[in-house]
């Protein structure tokens, strides 16, 4: 059993993870989150929001998963989101073409449908399944598609990312920020790819969660207001550099990965250490993280630079959790040809950029009597032209399709300094895309150990989850099921219910057995009721982590507890230490 | 301008709700959520998860919104799910068939397609649009459907409703909640139904909300453990009876309901008052909430009881935003005959059953030379029977196909006392279900008021939304850009911010513009930082309701803020009365 066998054991049974429709034989890329696992994945999701949201003020939306087919032409997914797919001739089952040919080519996700199937007659690859022959290779596209209303009018798709949908709401979103760059707005919501034949368990999934931020900002500026107050902050980088030349990751910090051109520019710099301290904050292992950039023939051709978080597991080895792209003007230019709107800001210069120009001012005296009813026509002609239609001081106009040469005694010309204030860009987009079922997947997976404890014989299951991400975040355990207990118990639990915290109550079998069956789920603290409690009204307080005792006052429990989740209370200072 | 224009006027204003693909022309059905309207829909999220998984302990889980076919083949809805439709034979625009004949007929969602059509014929009914001939109506089915994999040989349908995922899962959650009745389980997210031509807005969409809670119970017990804290509480009724006979909905306590056999039994009581508690608390009015009881021909045939919490629109009348029903064990049993899986639940009786049996004791002594070979079969046999299977003092059985009749001689009775201690039984399931869409609409129009501001000619739009839903929960105004009050306005904005606060910072305009902007999204409480605040440390903190101002210090100003949205702290004591 690896560990991903063990988290995963420890995660059906506990109710973390279930695969969906079990009782229908199930169906492979869909998973669901049983009570805790849902808990753990929303308190993630609301660590992001409040990194992201609440601090960055990059405002949540949300709109439909289901999405209209303009949409997606426009991003390019009804004609290129695809894999290619290679189905047996004799038992009809479907297989990612690329994958197929892995062990043959290096880079198999660069050929197309008519290399991948030269390469499977060539060396006679047959069906993993059964031996049979394999079919043609062509592009299946990757989205879920249904019909919007009845009959086949209208297409529908599920969307494969949430981001389009905040390209399509910018104009709504650019008057929302009051016209001004740069902002940002997020989403988190469901996003679905039909994969041909996902066998990754939670990795790959038919129907996940993505959090994504959007960030808007001037292309000639992508420095970052706040970049100060994180450029000494350290990251393990991975350049492309250093992949191309087979060297490893560094630990870098983003002063001078910016500075050094390793990383493009301050805002991509600064997503980056945003997503760290998400990362970290959650609970990934800081030594299972690294951050790698993609390389050049792996990029989307539109970006400017782009960089993967990636983290460390048992089984499947660094696998990618987060997306960091610069993906230039590419989606709203796309959006704006096709849905023919104006997807532009018009952004103010730092300064006003002046200009001289020499103009033409017409002398009416003299052109009124010489064109009489023309003379009007012949002003507006000049002057909308400036001194460079001078030829040999003359100037030649057409007036009602009749061509006249003006003389210089009917014109001065004038110098007049023009001011421009600010021109109509179409924005930069920055985009960090977070993979949330990934995320809590690693957060299992590097919070899982066993260990001995001295004395005992069976190993103690702990899932040191973060306190603040812990499902359960606080177990009631009436030392007895007698009622000077339970009455006290009861009372706890609804005191700190009332706080927002949630509250597993326990009372079957040994005080040992139900500490074991907290530490398995995460449970960060304990509360035991005891008889000293109802003589001196303390209640036992026991840490997952260190399985250190506090004896602690019952009066300001539901305060105590709150401020070690969420506040700056350590365990020790939450009582005296029961020795 | 009706009431839900200008709601809705404001809403797309500000940033609530969008048209969803409104650069695309839009679709009807789908809206969006902008970054006011996404925040509010979620803190209404958060309270409903606070009222029933935090203090009610029923977790939510997290399922895929795409089911297989089995799933919903069980639940009925890929045989039944579906409204009538005629196509207009020239436009090609399609109807719900039931609302054409509206005026002509009663109850026109209770006729079968070919009466729908015969109506339609012998009234002359037209397209609505185009005054062209209508076409035979048929059964639409409701389901968005799609491919699981390449090929068509899966079909996937987006869920209709999040309940079957509960019960799907019904297994895994038992032996989550150590197999004990009652336990109880949520989930909030999306649902789909693809109606044939939505025309009512935010009311009826194609892709919404849902949170639901299944409750499994006892079908013998229907007591609530907590029914005695709530039975006092009154709820507007307006029963089933009280609509036969044409009268008025009623308050009344749920503690005489129940007696009174309106509401059918306490759970579904509780369940009801849960419901008030969490309308009120997100902010729906008192006055323009009622619980309406399902008719008997509305009802679905297996529920024993159903009632609807409606709130009164200005425009739509009274709208259906909670269910609330006592489904039986129609789901389960449903679900246990598709999959063959048992999904009942051993419960043991409050008292074991004894019940006296007079047993066959055979005797071996005499069978055994008698039947030889056989005696052991012949034993095995009697010993299955009771008493009862004696036919004048002789048995009868089968034994290798070969009828022997056993005499009295060869078996003795014996009486034995037997303990039954359980039972297994599927469980009821009580389900309060929730429109998430209808109640933020509700809520916000129930905010929306204008009024006049005694001096000022303007009149001031109020969005009088609960302090725990406003989306902006404090507004930061230096009453002037400069850099003196600039700097102390970000601080208290980044101490805010800490704490969790979704602040909004505005520094452009007049304060009197920038208050009336806040009052119109909702902005419970707005800060002024002003020249006083760099000679005393204080700020000015106005409360949007009443438009009173108190001077608090910036010392504690987060606290300050936090305590009055979502502590106990009065704006009256969060400092000094300014005059």
């Amino acid at each position: 059993m690896d560990k991903y066998d063990s988290v995963m054991e420890l995660a059906k049974r506990r109710g973390f993870l279930w695969n969906s429709f079990e009782i229908y034989g199930g169906s492979a890329g869909f998973y669901d989150y049983g009570p805790l696992g849902a808990m753990l994945k929303r308190r993630i999701e609301n660590i992001w929001r409040d990194i992201f949201v609440v601090n960055e003020g990059y405002y949540e939306i949300e709109v439909p998963t289901i999405g209209i087919e303009d949409v997606f032409v426009a991003s390019g997914h009804v004609g290129g989101f695809s894999d290619p797919l290679s189905e047996c001739q004799k038992c009809h089952e479907a297989f990612r073409a690329d994958h197929l040919v892995q062990d043959e080519v290096d880079n198999p996700d660069t050929l197309s449908s008519a290399e991948i199937t030269e390469i499977i007659n060539n060396n006679l690859i047959k069906c993993p399944d059964c031996g049979g022959d394999l079919g043609e290779v062509y592009e299946f596209n990757l989205m879920f598609n249904t019909n919007i209303g009845p009959g086949s009018k209208r297409t529908g798709y599920l969307r494969p990312e949430t981001a389009q949908g905040m390209f399509v709401d910018f104009p709504r979103l650019l008057r929302f920020y009051r016209e001004k760059l740069p902002f940002g707005v997020t989403q988190i919501g469901k996003a679905y790819r039909n994969e041909i034949s996902p066998r990754q368990g939670v990795i790959r999934l038919r129907e996940f969660t993505q959090a994504e931020a959007e960030i808007f900002v001037d292309p000639k500026n992508k420095d970052h207001p706040k970049f100060e107050s994180i450029s000494k902050k350290k990251l393990t980088l991975y350049s492309d550099p250093a992949q191309s030349a087979g060297s490893d990751q560094v630990e870098m910090s983003l002063e001078n990965a910016v500075q050094q051109g390793i990383i493009a520019h301050q805002f991509l710099a600064y997503s980056m250490s945003l997503t760290q301290e998400f990362l970290l904050r959650v609970g990934v292992s800081s030594d299972k993280l690294r951050f790698r950039q993609h390389m050049k023939d792996e990029m989307a051709h539109y970006a400017i630079d782009c960089w993967d978080a990636e983290i460390l597991s048992d089984r499947f080895g660094w696998v990618e959790i987060v997306g960091i792209a610069d993906r230039t003007d590419y989606d709203l230019k796309a959006h704006s040809k096709v849905s023919k709107t104006d997807l532009s800001v018009y952004v103010e210069y730092d300064e006003p950029k002046v200009t001289d120009k020499l103009l033409i001012k017409p002398d009416m005296g003299k052109i009124g009597p010489v064109y009489k009813g023309k003379a009007k026509a012949v002003v507006e002609a000049l002057q909308s032209l400036d001194a460079n239609a001078q030829q040999d001081g003359e100037i030649r106009i057409t007036v009602d399709g009749e061509q006249l040469t003006i003389p210089p005694d009917m014109f001065q010309l004038q110098n007049v300094t023009e001011t421009v204030r600010g021109e109509n860009i179409v924005p930069h987009v920055i985009e960090p895309s977070f993979g949330i079922d990934r995320i809590t997947y690693a957060v299992l997976e590097h919070a899982y150990r066993e260990e001995n404890v001295e004395g005992e014989d069976e190993s103690r299951i702990v899932l040191g989850l973060k306190s603040e991400v812990a499902p359960v975040q606080v177990a009631i355990l009436p030392l007895l099921t007698r009622q000077e207990l339970i009455g006290p118990a009861r009372e706890i639990e609804s005191s700190l219910k009332k706080k927002g915290i949630m509250v597993g109550y326990d009372d079957s079998g040994t005080i040992g057995r139900r500490y074991r069956r907290n530490d398995e789920i995460g449970t960060p603290y304990s509360i035991t009721i005891d008889y000293d409690t109802l003589e001196d009204g303390t209640v036992t307080i026991r840490d997952m982590e260190t399985m250190k005792q506090v004896r602690s006052p019952v009066k300001k429990i539901a305060d105590t507890v709150f401020d070690l989740i969420y506040g700056d209370l350590q365990f020790q200072d939450a009582g005296t230490p029961v020795t």
